[in-house]
């Protein structure tokens, strides 16, 4: 598998939204999944886009070689800004080395939790 | 990532159905999650195509530069014509810039939530 | 967008199974929604693949031009034989133009519904 | 479709966790579902990928031709070690001929289950 890049640089989810209330014993969350396959580490930009506000950009992340995070959106912040709860939006995944994103939400707002994911889309391919 | 285009122009959901019923706090819903990277508007059309009856086709949206948008499909209107709610039916985006397209739902018709979410699929990659 | 397929003609969804049981006022199904976005009906053949017996192939379906069609995997049958209730399996689909399929799974297993969704993995891209 | 190869070698799933918890009659599960379409068995195998300690790597499974294999995660061993429950991780399957991977979870941690389910990201495309 010589030339083989172990994944991409640039991922897009259009379907973000961090759920507002939670019920029973887990919490409602989203997580952005990155898995790092490279020999180092990657440098990783989160940006959120929304429906009427400027976009919130470039929030740094790192994932160590051969390592995965599964970051919760609700932990992201840059100078003081947060991604707000209860609000559609969107999100840019960059990263310095290729890397494969993954986005899962769970949702237990009401009693019983819901589960969805998708492989994000990746852009440079 | 100079020439990236940023998204595709053409995107395909086979399985689309307007939950005609909720409950509990959630309502049942479908939404077309739009993301444009663009610096100018996206003029969007979405098309409807039914098992038994002819499509209803060019709903036009837009979205802003740098902006997301949820469509709902309960929303979409074209000449008084709506999509029914209830009925399986499969939808096409197209856009006149490239975007990238994810769609979702969240069924609340029995108590308690289920959630199910894919990336659309880019027909002109 | 002159010489677009409007899809493909060899699809695969490696998770299978039709949930033997149902609660509330859903039944538990899955799906596996074709849309033809041609001028002429799709011939479409839809195999089953099992963990320890010989595949079930080539059960014929049609899709009309224009048209989507959500087909439930339990309706699916060819000399009598049928897809079996609560065995894992995996779905090929084969059509004579280009479509697009997604599959989806409705479990009502417990009370209260759970939703899965995927698009269908294109194998002739 | 001569030529046609069936599927890919390499795929990733950046979102693996095997939930510690069931209730009600389903049991909490992960399945890494893959389908052989070849004419001669698939040597595939896995690692386990984590936020904070060496991989896991390669655990053993075959798949033989023209069958499908939902591979439970938690039967997964190797050397006498396995993937811990209640841990994020992520899933890498190698295979030495083509196939088509897609990954799915059951969590019925909270009584009622919950369903996600995503096409693994095939690396060598």
């Amino acid at each position: 598998m010589t030339g083989e890049k172990k994944g991409e640089t640039h991922w897009i989810i259009p379907d973000g939204f961090i759920p507002p209330e939670s019920s029973g014993t887990q919490t409602s969350h989203e997580s952005i999944c990155v898995l790092n396959l490279q020999e180092k580490t990657a440098n990783v930009n989160v940006s959120a886009y929304f429906e009427d506000r400027e976009p919130l950009k470039d929030i740094h992340v790192q994932v160590h070689r051969e390592r995965t995070s599964h970051i919760r959106t609700v932990s992201l912040e840059k100078d003081g800004q947060k991604i707000p709860e209860g609000v559609p939006y969107a999100i840019e995944v960059e990263s310095d080395v290729p890397v494969v994103v993954q986005y899962s939400r769970l949702d237990s707002t009401q009693p019983e939790l819901a589960l969805m994911s998708t492989m994000a889309y990746p852009l440079n391919i």
